[in-house]
């Protein structure tokens, strides 16, 4: 079941199944036994193995980078980064995303069915960290065959699995690239989370965690935790700017319907979410980021993560107005990079969209990445 | 029932009942019959009447300025600046605070029985503005035979009812201090306090804001709220240097309990707030904070709504690590306020305690304020 580097088919997507005797071992202790990785692939593997890249998706995203989504009908969410003409171009390079472990998108997570007791985990599922969704990637990657990934590349928290990659597997990327991330969650972002998962589990319909067994759904929980996580996405220049005292209608409600246009934005985004993302996956991988801190595990020395990376070449980019993961955290990175011996080019981008301009319409970083990318190709030997 | 200028009591309060003849005339359209507005006082009203101040309290507090809160058996919340030897001196200052309409520490609010029914109010309560809340406080002020205050003072919200002061009573007051104010609710701002709502609204237990009929009380929905709120009072700096990572506990629970010390502090912070403080208060308070934009009923000029104040002396104050009501709204504030040929003295005070800072030790606040009452003072011919 490796995928052969003359498909025809340059769009390619599935599950992919792990034996019960290659299971995810944990950083928990625990390990998930049958574990299956949904992912999505744009591009044909050369004949060397030489051209592939992964994706690492951030939070509430998914495997589905570069196509139309099935749920949401929408289109990928890196049509910017991904396609024909673009800085990845499935004509040069194979570029895969899988679903991180806990998600919600085809990946074992705590709505999947625990193969034990044949019943949904709900919180019995392990918690995750984000070296288990690395560990995971990276026995996808060489399940299919891929020795060495030219680039792994990731936003937000797909940033800090590339953080975590070059940690963990640095012989096994050539390049890496990390967008509005950082190398561990601070206080506020914390506790940030903390609000959305406490919202979650005062949600009545959560049952404990198994809403599933009893045919309920947490929606009203899960949508106010997207609505607070959402107001740390924007900046309040962009809020501002996008909406500012707009009304919905002409003169005030004088009551709590949705007067003003942001009351009533932010309640679709909380709405629409629950249509496409799960609970109890959103505590986990909200929890997997709270415990995110790649220097731990190194006496508190982030230069010391990144030892074995002295050969891989690294591009960090920050928002200038992005106040969930601030400049000041990529500078930490850079210099921990600078402090290993490795390369590390670095720039922050005059935006005043805040941390979804990862996400949004920002030809600096366009232009940053495909300059890097085409490098990292060209010292690679790939035309 | 005036005041008596020679009462020997230093420290009164009490509930102020306004006759079914005296409604409270609400921006909405609508009044409010048999107003009751809770209020404290600390010192004496001199013979002529002229050493009376006003402080105007924030969204969650109340009129226990500087005596024991009655519920919570804590200090007063603005002890630094009120009390013997303090910028307001009760020797010196009669010292006003009254609890805001929609309050609920024994102001009339949607906690009242109305007395048309018999029943709490509920969401039956009229939406109230800012403008409302110092309408009241005006009746209070004139009841209790103080035609002129020597100054209105306060913070957050309390800053807001201080520029309604000025722009609804300019020739009733003497001075005005806005401590970490707007004069304007930003996207941000409403989308802060959207969150809040649709959290307790998302409870069941709020039962269509008629929890008190069924005994219950939306505490789950309203401890979810406090802590979204309570993260934008505190700079991410003020986070990080208090809380940083540290943990509760040597090592990880690998649960959702709270793991990081961040996490019980909100914890701690949204489960006391509901012993202190009605849901559906919440509601109206910070709805009126949202309809809040002083300069809209001024064709959108605030140095308009200034026009009578020019006489008024003003202290406008901002802290610099201020992301909810930041430094750019106070000096919008002075600018209107010069525009209208008000003397306005403004000081940003180097803080990285963030919005909170002007309830905590911050002895440049300390001196500002002092050194600005000491000169109203004088220029009043008080000693």
């Amino acid at each position: 079941m490796t995928l052969e580097a003359t498909s025809e088919i340059e769009q390619r997507g599935g599950v992919w199944r792990f034996p019960a005797d290659q299971p995810l071992r944990l950083d928990s202790g625990g390990r998930i036994e049958g574990l299956e990785i949904a992912w999505a692939s744009y591009g044909r593997l050369n004949a060397d193995r030489s051209n592939a890249v992964l994706i690492c998706h951030a939070l509430t995203l998914d495997q589905h980078v570069a196509a139309t989504h099935p749920v949401t009908g929408k289109p990928g969410w890196w049509t910017r980064l991904v396609g024909p003409g673009k800085p990845l171009d499935p004509a040069r390079h194979f570029i895969l995303c899988a679903n991180v472990v806990g998600g919600c998108q085809g990946s074992t997570g705590p709505g999947s069915v625990n193969p034990a007791t044949g019943r949904p985990w709900g919180l019995t599922f392990p918690v995750i960290t984000i070296a288990d969704m690395v560990r995971a990637q990276a026995m996808l990657v060489e399940a299919m065959g891929v020795e060495t990934l030219l680039a792994v590349v990731g936003g937000s928290m797909g940033g800090m699995q590339v953080l975590q990659w070059a940690a963990s597997y640095p012989e096994r990327i050539f390049s890496a690239v990390c967008v509005a991330g950082a190398a561990r969650h601070s206080a506020q972002n914390i506790a940030f989370h903390e609000v959305g998962r406490q919202a979650i589990m005062a949600d009545p319909d959560w049952r404990g965690g198994d809403y599933a067994l009893h045919g309920t759904r947490p929606e009203k929980g899960l949508a106010v935790a997207r609505m607070a996580a959402h107001i740390t996405y924007l900046s309040e220049m962009a809020l501002q700017r996008k909406f500012g005292r707009e009304l919905q209608r002409d003169g005030l409600s004088w009551g709590f319907d949705a007067d003003f246009q942001v009351e009533s934005y932010l309640r679709h985004q909380g709405a629409s979410f629950v249509d496409r993302f799960d609970a109890n996956s959103y505590l986990y991988i909200t929890r997997a980021m709270d415990y995110f801190d790649l220097a731990a595990a190194h006496g508190g020395v982030l230069a010391e993560a990144f030892s074995g990376a002295r050969d891989i070449r690294f591009c960090i980019l920050s928002f200038t107005s992005d106040w969930l993961y601030p400049t000041p955290e990529s500078r930490h990175i850079v210099r921990a990079l600078n402090a290993a011996g490795a390369r590390a080019s670095f720039v922050e981008i005059e935006s005043d969209k805040g941390h979804d301009a990862f996400l949004l319409d920002e030809p600096v970083m366009d232009a940053a990445l495909a300059g890097f990318l085409d490098s990292v190709c060209t010292a690679r030997g790939l035309k």
